[in-house]
């Protein structure tokens, strides 16, 4: 129905693809709706939320973070849309393989936006904000860490003038392995056979990295740990 | 031509997929081959290559971490030959798409390697001992590291009854995104906005999970550190 953003250019581009109107002030916000979706930074919420009235609509955030009550001020009807992805702007992703998660203030809204997320999604549940927040975690785990660690790599071969690419079947097959086998029974390398020798040759190889070096230790630590179990 | 392992199984499992004979005596490995693969732990090479006479033949270790110097008594003709992947048995690899690694004692010797690399891969490069240690190190992180980091996601999960099968997209997607954009403009997440709300929430959070938290600091601090640049 209509787009907000405070960029135009972000506004019209969305707009666009949804041939519907757009606007980049709060006031002008069509205050018709059945639904708004609010998929703003965490710290945004609280400053932009207040400037709009939403007339009891169900009013949805898309945090994994934020708790369902960090909205209740806005109105009567509120909901979490939770899509567990990691998105940039130039990546297609396949929507319907996104595990999406609702959470509701009643079961009329709930049931509204299960009905809303099947259209999009073939994975659907309903979670609380204290496991949501949870999850989040683990994806920050498994993404934003995970893509910190390739960023590592990426420049510990660039100082040895080794191209990434070379890294890109391992990545690749590192992901596509945990799809088929638990990760816990995936894991190799030097820490996981407690090979002493290695590790010490390369924290001492480590040297210039200062940093990657307590990191390399604080991981194969944690790793021991996870194993001498 | 044959298999030797300590492992009576191992040995066979393997000799019987190439139709080779195989042994677990060091005393009946044969004197007559052109080359010599090592396939063990870093740990068990000196205490292993001692016990065999390879009448000077090409012995070649697979080691990422072992300098080629590491095997220079026990023959004049020696290599290395490192295929940078991780392994589990149960998992079958396209064996072309990994990249090998060569280093040898002599340019007929580095010429033998690259003609046997490239009969199994299509991606083959010549790299020293030094360059080949940083390259190990660049996979610990980007592979090992990364599957801790897995487990780490799969343990928080499991203990919010939430199944790891809500990951694996997202596994999938963040490793399949550094395939075509460089990491470091891959990164999302809280750490990389400076998010400071959602970061002492998710510390408070994982409050039943000291060494986890410990981790979650040091690897947001890392990421803080990357983008103020």
């Amino acid at each position: 129905m209509q787009i907000y953003s405070r960029t135009e250019k972000s506004a019209k581009e969305l707009a666009d693809i949804l041939s519907v109107k757009y606007t980049t002030s709060v006031n002008e916000i069509d205050e018709n709706a059945d639904i708004y979706f609010v998929a703003i930074n965490d710290s945004a919420v609280a400053k932009v939320l207040p400037q709009i009235n939403f007339n009891n609509k169900l009013v949805v955030h898309c945090s994994g973070s934020l708790p369902l009550s960090a909205i209740e001020k806005y109105s009567k009807n509120i909901g979490v849309f939770y899509p567990l992805q990691t998105f940039s702007k130039k990546r297609e992703i396949d929507f319907s393989e996104i595990p999406v998660f609702i959470e509701a203030n009643s079961t009329k809204n709930e049931k509204f936006l299960l009905e809303i997320a099947v259209q999009i999604s073939r994975s659907v549940s309903v979670i609380n904000s204290d496991k949501r927040k949870m999850l989040h975690i683990s994806a920050v785990f498994a993404c934003n860490f995970v893509n910190h660690f390739y960023t590592i790599a990426a420049e510990i071969l660039k100082s040895n003038d080794i191209p990434f690419e070379v890294l890109k079947p391992l990545i690749l097959e590192t992901a596509q392995k945990v799809q088929e086998i638990q990760p816990e029974k995936a894991q190799t390398g030097p820490a996981v056979r407690f090979d002493e020798n290695i590790i010490s040759a390369h924290l001492q190889a480590l040297n210039d990295f200062d940093e990657y070096r307590q990191l390399y230790m604080s991981v194969s630590k944690s790793i021991f740990n996870h194993y001498k179990k």
